[in-house]
């Protein structure tokens, strides 16, 4: 464990990643390009590797006090039911046990809008009924099984379908559907679109629910100090769970600490603030010692939302020359029981030309677990339907499906009717093809007959990556020319970590093992947004640079002062301000801060308003090639292309990790990952990683990724926009593109497992 | 355990502290007096009292991490020898053991200037020897015994009489006296003022050894991640520590952070950075495991410090008017084994007007643990000396010794001949006697006969109380009006985070509840000075007072942006800006946060430079009335009188806690406290509580604080002089006179035991 240390001098050569050249100081303007970059753009390995591969990395559940209890919650065994009589008295009684909350013991707290922490009417087998604080978790768990709890079971309802009609089990006032109506929209007139169409296509897709499932499961530990409350959190935004935990208690925020150190994983379920949190929080606060509680695999799996299931009913209409004349999008989808958002229709609203659109969107309770945002919420589900089907035009149309695409490219957003401050959707097009070997791909789809049959297939992508204020940074500068950045965003593993150290050591010219990072804490980070959406690079990093340039500016103009020259004729450089004609005139950080009598600088940066007047979206298209055995069913993705416009690869390394875990949980999706629900009984019949098959390291394909975009200069000095979800978006179309091209037949339902290829191979006969 | 908890709503009367008046908001201009504040100077309780009182405040010694590691240290037996030895793999071999270091495994770091961190030149008994971490301390501690180490013994000296004559024991190269020669400090003419004189007086005082002997020992617990190192530690200097440990480690500062959260006493052996915590990080580098070291009451009271003691031979002469003409101090102290600081002089120098003064001081190394800062280091043994022999030159005079100082009041510093930003001595002088009842005090020392025979006495005090710059504080404001304030400094137990909250509660009038303060950490706070020297409070609370009035010229400026109307015709009131003729047009917080779209907003405030051309000091006198049992010899102290000039008082309570623990450890100074050495072996025999006597509550007077000044608005915005040390300075001679005053027999030497008592009382037969 003897650790190599780096020596404490002043900046000489092998001090440094690499040489560094100059940059220019002064204001926020645009950084130059990753060519001019030494360390922005390179595959800087994540500063937190070493903590992470040597167990040192401390998580939520590693936080130790001294008298932790722990946690463990009771939940409903049946979809539908109301209490009519819980009795702890019994399991008060167990050992270890400390204390026991439900419903009828601590205040109704707001939860889901209309329902409370604890809700006597239960929408869902894993719904919250207790939460006991025990000893240890088994003393905790012991407990569980004496709370009486007397049921009465409520009809119930767990497919969207039946939820929709009449006579359905109504799960809250006001019926199943969410808002009472669907979401409409429509540009254009589409009927028109369809009559001067000479090729109508109507097809109907399906996709299943999938569950968030990451490697670290959900983990809160609380402690009180007097009516201070400090949070540890395994969450991807720690300012909301302060301000939810905040609300739920009556408390001011500054009395909410929320930190998050390292995360193992998170796609959307750790977004919202989970109900266990709060329930530590009030265990905590009764029996006067901190509390830990830990998700199991199977409360995962049952109550920490998943990426709502769809029905989706498009019809696509086209001209003669393969220009599109309408598109309609008709679909519901399972939000679970409480609110949520089944939508997926947006990327068939915006990503081709077309002047006559409608939608029309269900979003639908059911007798399971709440839905939540999944990487990239409704847009991989809706771009397989949509790509799946702009296929089967192009072919009826007697056209390559890339040149289909090309012929339909959107120069605007037509929903806004906004240009777009950089859209390279077409030189994505053209690299991704090249790598692929798009000339390879046969024109006839299932032309050959042996039992392992390849194809070729594309999708394309768009999402939203511009990032957003407020986001703020701290730049704390020592004397010996180190430096601790300071901000209220969290790494969720993702390399957040590494980038922002990045961009400081690229601007201060100084070594990146000279910059510490500080991250997830709400009491000293100054706000930043949640991290998803793919939002966090592109909004912080441009708060680093800012706070770096502004640095710089102070050490100039600090030399300015202490040399008695105009800043004008003076350089900073590696550290140190030179004058640009007299040599001997020269100050190195330590000389500055020891004139300036400081033992530190302070700067405050932030990230700028984005631009008013543009659209800014991220886009992509990947191309997928698969082998299918004919005799088993079984679907192998030999190759992917992720040919990508993100604006400016801030971390060439952890930018391509995004890309693998991305593309890996697209093929998950497209192939095996799928919740099942018994009808019978309204119970999760996948709640472990035995039953819900995600995908491993064995099905990893080879992936290739090609960035064909520079820094988007309109968007902020960095330029970045984000890669999390437009990794994923394109990845199960794709799939499904290659899957038809290979074998001959369409499949329109996910996941498209072996049975499903059999029966469609059979069908096809 | 249940807590009130306070309900987050926006700035409703009942959420305020009280009613609060408006604070003129720009710039960093002086405060109001403490009669225009509404939280300032009021009795705030501590916001950390619930945590200490309930338990819930974690002190260093409550960091548990896991699999944390304990480590012990092994000391020198000797006073003074040389290892030629050392064997450690028997030790190694025992059961639990992890690691062991000691000067043949580990760089030799530098320590105490020309020593190491492991030295096998060892110079007093408790010098480190070898480290052990292992699985328990019980564990590291039965390894300790196993290390075999062969010594060569070397001649030692523990007197400093005997460590200066010619022929002693060398304890370092170029002898015992540090520096190789006294430091001396004359102004006018000695002698003439001698020639000039009608009264002269010439004493001998000795003052002992003391041991700071804080309720907290010292300990560390320290965690690597990579080459990144965490240390948590009581410490009073979070940057000191970082710095220092960088160093010894060669790791840029960035590299390592150091937390201290709370602290139980930090006289100043907590100053400086302890040998223990870079033995606990060089272990837990070796081990790979994180590493707490916890100091036993023995080892604090052998190896982390101590108060020099001192023999002061004082010449005091007078003219029949009573004006001072000639003042001589001739001292010399064992500093302990390595390099500190003896010198008393100080007071003497300054605080009484004299023409003619000259002072030669001896810093003498011993065979003995090291001296260390001790709370207002040389003034306490200084004073007592000073007000002892003035006392007897009154007497001479047959003038009131109070008359006597009035006459020799100093209006200026005398040492630098600049002006004192402000000095309020001699109303000190008339409200503490007026508080005492000075006219009580019996003209003839001794004169009544009884067995219990009481006396009254008095001492001045000067000591420096400016506070000093770099010291910054970052102010975040929520959008529910909570604050957070974010400080590199650290609470040692004096109420630092409460002062610091009253500020800000005051300038932004919002509820001190709302307001949380983060201190102790290096990683995230702006860079603060150490807490001593009485620096804290004067030093940080103008920094608070910059960041909340910045913080308030953004919201009325944010707020004219929003209102359109000019800034200058709104104010701002509890929360809220308003205009002050159309009352119709207001904002909140929250409104002009959401309106300029920010969640939080953030300032920075700094300490400002202190004014050139003047001596900043505090000052103070305090009055004791003691009772001696002639019987028994004992001395009860029946009231103290401290009435001081202190700048601003920011809180009447903390301020009065510091005024009860300065004047008790003063009590222990005069009465009982003293480090025992054997000088047959060079052993220290009071380790313990038991042999080492320090004061109870059993032994506290009745104490009343008199603070007899405003702010001082030439030092900062806030004005304050630090408390901690003016506390304790003048409490043993003013013990010492009120002795006298009651036996009629002057005691020149500290503690003031019984047994001395009696031996007076019998010379005086």
């Amino acid at each position: 464990m003897a650790r190599k240390i780096i020596k404490s001098k002043y900046f000489v050569e092998e001090d440094f990643v690499e040489v560094l050249a100059e940059v220019p100081a002064g204001g926020s303007s645009p950084l130059p390009t990753n060519q001019e970059m030494k360390v922005i753009g390179r595959p800087v390995t994540r500063l937190d590797g070493y903590d992470k591969v040597s167990g040192t990395a401390r998580y939520t559940f590693d936080i130790n006090l001294p008298h932790l209890a722990h946690a463990r919650t009771l939940r409903s065994p049946y979809a539908h039911a109301r209490i009519t009589a819980i009795d702890a008295r019994e399991a008060a009684k167990m050992p270890g046990v400390l204390g026991i909350i439900h419903y009828q013991n601590v205040d109704q707290i707001p939860w889901y809008g209309s329902s409370f922490l604890f809700d006597p009417h239960l929408r869902y087998v894993g719904d919250e009924v207790a939460c006991v604080a025990a000893e240890t978790e088994a003393a905790a768990s012991a407990a569980l099984k004496r709370i009486k709890v007397e049921y009465e079971e409520l009809p119930f309802v767990v497919d969207a379908a039946a939820a929709m009609k009449q006579n359905a089990p109504a799960i809250h006032e006001g019926g199943n559907i969410q808002g009472g109506k669907p979401a409409v929209y429509a540009r254009g007139d589409f009927d028109a679109g369809l009559a001067e169409a000479d090729v109508v296509v109507e097809e109907t897709f399906t996709t299943q629910v999938e569950v968030h499932n990451p490697t670290e499961v959900h983990c809160s530990v609380v402690n009180w100090e007097g009516d201070r409350l400090t949070v540890w959190d395994s969450t991807q935004a720690i300012f909301s769970v302060r301000d939810t935990v905040a609300q739920s208690l009556g408390l001011p925020a500054s009395q909410v600490r929320v930190i998050k150190r390292y995360m193992g994983g998170g796609f959307g379920s750790k977004l919202t603030t989970g109900k266990y949190t709060v329930m530590a929080a009030l265990l905590a606060q009764r029996i006067g010692r901190p509390v830990r509680i830990t998700l199991d695999r199977e409360e995962m799996n049952l109550a920490v939302g998943n990426r709502p299931d769809s029905v989706q009913k498009l019809t696509v209409a086209a001209k003669k020359d393969g220009t599109l004349s309408a598109m309609s999008h008709w679909s519901y989808g399972a939000v679970g029981a409480y609110p949520s958002g089944a939508a997926c229709s947006w990327p068939l609203r915006t990503i081709y030309q077309c002047p006559n659109v409608k939608t029309e969107e269900y979003s639908v309770f059911i007798n399971a677990g709440p839905g939540r945002p999944f990487r990239a919420p409704g847009h991989v589900q809706g771009t397989f339907a949509l790509e799946s089907i702009l296929d089967d035009v192009a072919e009826k149309l007697a056209m390559d499906p890339l040149e289909f695409r090309r012929k339909n490219h959107a120069t605007i957003d037509q929903v806004m009717n906004l240009p777009y401050t950089s859209k390279k959707l077409l030189e994505a097009y053209d690299a991704g093809a090249k790598a692929i070997g798009w000339d390879r791909r046969r024109k006839v789809p299932g032309a050959d007959k042996g039992r392992y049959q390849r194809g070729l297939g594309f999708a394309s992508q768009i999402w939203w990556g511009a990032g957003t204020p407020p986001a703020g940074c701290i730049l704390k500068l020592n004397r010996d020319g180190s430096v601790r950045l300071i901000a209220g965003t969290q790494d969720i593993g993702t390399g957040t970590y590494t980038v922002m150290a990045q961009v400081a050591a690229e601007i201060l010219e100084i070594p990146i093992e000279r910059i510490q990072v500080n991250l997830g804490d709400t009491a000293v980070g100054p706000y930043c947004p949640l991290s998803g959406g793919s939002l966090t690079t592109p909004s912080v990093t441009p708060a680093v640079a800012d706070a770096a340039l502004q640095m710089k500016e102070k050490l100039l103009s600090a030399a300015a002062a202490i040399l008695e020259v105009p800043q004008g004729e003076l350089v900073y450089q590696r550290g140190e301000v030179r004058h640009t004609g007299d040599t001997s005139k020269k100050k190195t950080i330590v000389e500055i801060l020891r004139e300036m009598r400081e033992q530190t600088l302070l700067t405050y940066g932030a990230r700028n308003a984005n631009p008013e007047g543009y659209a800014i979206n991220s886009f992509g298209a990947q191309f997928a090639e698969v082998e299918v055995d004919t005799l088993t069913g079984h679907v192998k993705v030999i190759k992917v292309v992720a040919a990508h416009d993100i604006g400016r690869a801030v971390n060439r390394l952890t930018l391509e990790n995004q890309f693998h875990g991305g593309i890996l949980q697209g093929i998950g999706f497209a192939l095996m990952e799928e919740r099942v629900i018994d009808p019978q009984t309204g119970k999760v019949l996948t709640v472990n990683l035995h039953d819900y098959k995600m995908p491993t390291i064995m099905d990893m394909p080879e992936i290739e990724v090609i960035i064909v975009s520079e820094a988007d200069t309109k968007i902020s000095n960095v330029g970045a926009k984000g890669v999390g979800e437009p990794a994923m978006i394109p990845t199960p179309g794709a799939i499904a593109n290659a899957i038809y091209n290979a074998i001959g037949v369409r499949l329109h339902s996910l996941p498209m497992t072996p049975d499903k290829i059999l029966m469609a191979l059979a069908q096809k006969g």
